[in-house]
C-alpha cells in the first residue's frame, strides 16, 4: 500500500500545490466508449455483474490508462451501490437507466431505512484493494459515492427521472421525512467513503448529480448540508497521507461561494461556470476541477484541441513554483458519452497535457 | 383593439411601475392539467388541430382565467411553429413530444433554411386577434416565440433530446453553419412577433428553454446574441402603445448580468435563482419573472402557499408609489406540469394575490 506514487500530479493539485502540467482525467473514463470496455462487460454479462466483481472492476479502471496518459484513476463502481445494499433491489434494464425494485416514498418505507452493513459493500472495497495493488503507484486512485440527496432522488423516484416529481413532492411535503433519510443516506455515505478510504482511495469524491436540479434554499438544506454531513464524518488521512476530497454539483455554479465552505479541496463544475469567475471566488481555498462539455468530444480532433485550450486559458495562469495557490485539474463537466470516439479523446488529452505545459513555461516565476 | 384595459398591473410591473398586489401567470397554464383543455384538446383530435386552429385556441387560452385570477392571458400555441413553417414538419406523437419530419444537420440543410412567408404562420395572428377580442380588456395578452438557439436545437436533434449531441456537434464542428441557421431564425422569430404584435399581443416572450445546456462562451455566442438580434428587430410600441419583451433563459442565471443588457423589460428566471440576488443584480433596469419550482404544486395546498411566500419574501418589499422601482412578475419557473392538481394552482393564486397585497400594506411609502 505504500508504493510511493510515479505521477503525483493529480494529488498535488487537490493541495492547491504546483505541477509540471495541469493533471487531468475524466468522468466515466472506463465506460462504454471504449470498445475494449464493452468486451469486458459482454464477459461478465451485466453491468452489475461487472461492477460486483472485483477482477473485472480492476480491469477496466485500468483500460483508459492503457489508452491515455491520465493523471489518476477511478474507482470503477456505480453511485447507487449503497440504496442497493440498504435492500431496495437495484438493476439496470437494457438501454434504460437503472431501477429500483422496491421506492422510498412514504414514511413506512423512510423510517425502515438504516445504514447498511458495510460488508454488504465488500465488493467495493475488494475492488479498491485490488484497483490499488494493480496500479502499482502508477497514478493514484479516487474513490467516490453518490451525493445523500442524489441517492434520494433515485431512491424516491424509483430511478432516473426527468422532473424528480415524486422526490420533490415529499420534500415539500414531508420535509422531516426527507430529512432522516438524507440523514440515514449521509451516515452511510460517509462510512462507505471511509471504508474506501481503508481499502486503499487516495481521493474520495461526492457526486451531487441532482443538487442542480433544486430550487436556491432547497439546495443549500437538502443537498448541501448533507454533503456538509459526510464531509465532517470522513477521515481526513489513512496512515499518515491526507486523502483530499472533491465536491461535484452539476448544476451547481450559482451556489459555488456557499460550496467553498465546504471542508473539501477541490469543487467540480460544469461548463456552465466561467472559470476564471469561479478562479475569483473559490481559487484562494480550492482547487477546481472541470469543465469541458463532453459533447465537445464529438467534434473533429482539431476542434477538440480548441476548446480544451480554451478551458486551460479560461482558468489561466497556473500557479507555479513553491507554496499553495490556485490550481486546476482539468476533467469534463458531466460523464463522458458512450458515443465518443476514443481518437477524439487522445487528441484531448494530448491537447491539455501539451499546451498547460507551455502555459508554465511562460508563466511569471 | 383599443378596449382599455380592466386590470394592466401585469403591464405595469413589465414596466417597473407599482401596483396594487404582485402580478401572475403561469408559464403552459392553458394545458393537459385542466380538464376541459382535455376536453377541448379531445374535440380537435391533435395537438396541432388545437394549436392550428383560431376558435380552439381561443377557447383554451381564456380556460385558466376563468378558474383563477390570472392578471394576464398567454396566447395558446407550440414554440415550433416557425421551423415548422420553414417547412420541417412538425408532428406530436401521443407521449412522444415533437418530431420533426426533416433534420438539419448538414451544409445543404442549413443553406436551404429561409425566413418562412408569415401567411404560413396566419392561424397564429389569427388566433392572437381572436383571443384579443375574447378577452375584451380583462387581462393582456402575451405573444411569444421560442429563441433562436432553442429553435435550432429542435431542428437539428429532430425533436427533444437529453445530451444536445448533434447540435452541439454542429456548433463546435461548423459554427459557421450554425450562425447561418440562427440568423435565419432570429430574423424569422422577429418577423413573428412583431406580426403578433400587429395581431393584437400586448406583450412579448422569447422562451430560450434551452439557452442553459450551453457552456459559457457558446451561451453568448450561440443564444445570448441571437435572441439579441431578435430584440433589436422588434416593433417598440403598437399604435402608440409600448410593448414590453420579456427574456426567459432556463437555466441562465449565471448569466443574469449579461442578460441585463438585453433590450427588453422582464428578464425571467428559473427556481435555482436567489430572487434578492437577482434584484440587485438586474432590479434597477429589469422587471423579474418567477421563479416557483412548479412541482412544489404537488404538495398540500397549505405547503404549496408556504413556498409561494417564500417566493415573494425572496424578492422582497415591492415598490410602491410613484415613478419606477423594482417590479416581480409571479411565475413557476418553468411549464406547470401535466400532472398538477389543479385545485392546489387556486391555492398559489389566492396566495400570491392576498399575501403580495398585505406586502405592501407594510411598505415603507
Amino acid at each position: 500500500m505504500n508504493t510511493p506514487l510515479i505521477n503525483d500530479t493529480f494529488l498535488r493539485a487537490c493541495w492547491r500545490q504546483s505541477t509540471p502540467h495541469t493533471p487531468m482525467w475524466l468522468m466515466r473514463q472506463a465506460g462504454r466508449y471504449l470498445p475494449e470496455y464493452c468486451a469486458t462487460r459482454a464477459k461478465a454479462g451485466s453491468f452489475m455483474g461487472l461492477a460486483t466483481n472485483p477482477d473485472f472492476a480492476t480491469e477496466v479502471t485500468l483500460q483508459p490508462l492503457e489508452r491515455y496518459d491520465l493523471d489518476a484513476a477511478i474507482l470503477f463502481s456505480d453511485i447507487l451501490t449503497v440504496p442497493d445494499a440498504m435492500g431496495l433491489g437495484l438493476s439496470f434494464e437494457a438501454g434504460e437507466g437503472p431501477k429500483f425494485a422496491q421506492v422510498v416514498r412514504d414514511e413506512v418505507a423512510v423510517q425502515a431505512l438504516q445504514v447498511p452493513d458495510m460488508a454488504r459493500l465488500r465488493y467495493v472495497f475488494d475492488a479498491v484493494a485490488s484497483i490499488r495493488r494493480a496500479l502499482n503507484g502508477r497514478v493514484p486512485l479516487i474513490g467516490f459515492s453518490g451525493s445523500p440527496w442524489t441517492l434520494a432522488c433515485y431512491m424516491v423516484e424509483g430511478g432516473g427521472s426527468s422532473d424528480y416529481r415524486h422526490v420533490k413532492t415529499l420534500m415539500v411535503s414531508r420535509p422531516d421525512l426527507m430529512h432522516r433519510l438524507l440523514a440515514v443516506n449521509a451516515d452511510a455515505v460517509a462510512q462507505y467513503l471511509n471504508a474506501q478510504i481503508d481499502a486503499g482511495a487516495q481521493a474520495v469524491m461526492v457526486f451531487d448529480s441532482w443538487g442542480g436540479v433544486l430550487a436556491d434554499g432547497a439546495f443549500q438544506a437538502f443537498s448541501l448540508a448533507y454533503t456538509q454531513r459526510v464531509l465532517a464524518q470522513l477521515k481526513p488521512s489513512h496512515e499518515g497521507v491526507p486523502i483530499p476530497r472533491i465536491v461535484f454539483t452539476k448544476g451547481g455554479g450559482l451556489w459555488l461561494a456557499e460550496m467553498a465552505k465546504l471542508p473539501c479541496q477541490v469543487l467540480g463544475v460544469d461548463w456552465t461556470v466561467n472559470l476564471a469567475t469561479a478562479r475569483a471566488q473559490v481559487g484562494d481555498s480550492h482547487a477546481l476541477q472541470g469543465n469541458l462539455d463532453p459533447m465537445v468530444l464529438f467534434a473533429p480532433p482539431e476542434r477538440v484541441a480548441e476548446q480544451a485550450r480554451a478551458v486551460l486559458d479560461a482558468f489561466g495562469a497556473p500557479h507555479v513554483g513553491s507554496g499553495t495557490g490556485p490550481t486546476h485539474i482539468f476533467n469534463l463537466g458531466h460523464g463522458i458519452s458512450q458515443f465518443t470516439p476514443p481518437e477524439h479523446v487522445a487528441a484531448l488529452v494530448e491537447t491539455v497535457k501539451s499546451y498547460s505545459q507551455g502555459q508554465r513555461s511562460h508563466a511569471p516565476k
